[in-house]
């Protein structure tokens, strides 16, 4: 599932824990990827714009927004909607954090860029 | 749209801002509404999940994600997937911020209870 | 400066925390009061403007901010500049934050009502 | 692990979540109480500071937090070192915070007033 | 209003969108500064100075911050005034958000050094 | 008090305020040293998890989450106690709040590799 959803951004992370708290690698396979992400009761399009939404809102998340707008373009959101889930958090969590989450998207965006 | 989206809620809420700040009320309707959830790009579906998500996670807005869910319910998401979505916020913004937002959907699912 | 600020409602906080952490009372007429507010480089006026915006766009305090809405009527700021800085905070904090605020301001406001 | 650490609260938790996200209930016994609570490498107490101070902090979570103060007396924490914990946030996250904890703190000791 | 409170600052952000989502910086335009900095409730230094409150107190907006510690300057307020801003945000928002503020302020203020 | 926290880091805190703020720094020396960690209640052990626990899950202040656990090895705290302090912030705060506190944990515990 992590692999389905990040990619290798998602191995990436929990490589990155192996030295310093390789447990929490287990528990971030285990709870979100394992029984959250995984549930049958939402589709994976419509959880990966939860999670942009809400990283975006909470503002203190920037690698993990990153993560997750990649998971979302890999799921098969678009660019654009992944632009509007963004500019609707001016609504719920002001203007700085919407265009801080822009500025994370448009580095994600890059990546893949030809 | 405010009316398509909230119903009655999104009246009383314009309402509400009449005596102390009308022209809020104004921009509440021009800003969200005419502007962010009128925009082609997104589904009212996906622009609600989005909206449940980011309230969830924030934990300072019960009185808005409670209008959120019913407008939720109102486009068309099922309670399974307001649940869905709420819960996979723990993994977000901890499971205290989960915990009180599927308290808020307990109270508006109740609103309609036959 | 409490007694100027904050009038009744600050020697109720400092009551308040007589049984359960007196100590705390004294920080808190110390520093906030004995220390930042009675510093001459920015006059009152500004500084309850300033609390506000802030208790306002954090949205977890309530009680604190409808005490800092009677300490700006206190300090000559006007019911109509109060409404404006808490407006303004959609801009930073989003909407549902300002309409707390707001309904927070409407409930400091009756206080005084003829 | 639960039951020793927040007793009855524990239980009222997992029950008032059967209606509406049962499952839910589930994940919090296994990844907070099961995988980290359990963890050998700090002791409850330890814990129950680190979490007394991290939702006194957040500032948006009361119910949890009255919770984890009645589990800190559980594991054997004194009520000085749950005002000295909560008073100690004042510097991290503000007074307001640490205000609204202390509230908190003197309605959770109350329960077991005699 | 944006070219006088933000100059060069503002027309940048406006700038930085138009590849990634250029509608946002027209609702930056329209609603910000076409609808609240316009109204005459509030003098814009008033407004500033809410604004550089509460995005310190947020502490997750430093790139907006600066924009407004120089739009502060823009409008006339001194250097001195907004450190005491700053610094009474450890009051409420604790010392690591105050401490983070001055950072940024220390920064903004270097932009126009001799 | 500083000195015995801090060490050095405490020190370079208060001398970068001395050109932009310097009143701040001695609050800084009065109110959390000197008020608050020398209080008797709690000790200095208990201070530094409460304060990692919390620095890690409000997520805005990394370089003072730094600056305190270094302070949690200088007071006698294992490596190994701050990583389970905020592994246990996934719960409270989540996910990524603990994985970007585990990311300052690695460099603050670099910096006194062999």
């Amino acid at each position: 599932m992590l692999n389905e959803v990040d990619g290798e951004a998602g191995a990436r992370v929990v490589e990155a824990l192996a030295d310093i708290a390789p447990d929490f690698a287990t528990y971030l396979l285990e709870f979100p990827f394992g029984d959250i992400y995984a549930r049958p009761g939402l589709d994976l399009r419509a959880r990966e714009i939860a999670t942009i939404a809400a990283l975006s809102a909470l503002g203190n998340a920037a690698p993990q927004l990153r993560v997750h707008i990649r998971a979302g373009l890999n799921v098969g959101i678009s660019r654009e909607e992944i632009i509007e889930t963004i500019m609707q958090m001016a609504v719920y969590a002001g203007f700085p954090a919407a265009l801080n989450a822009l500025a994370v998207a448009r580095d994600a965006f890059a990546d893949d860029a030809p």
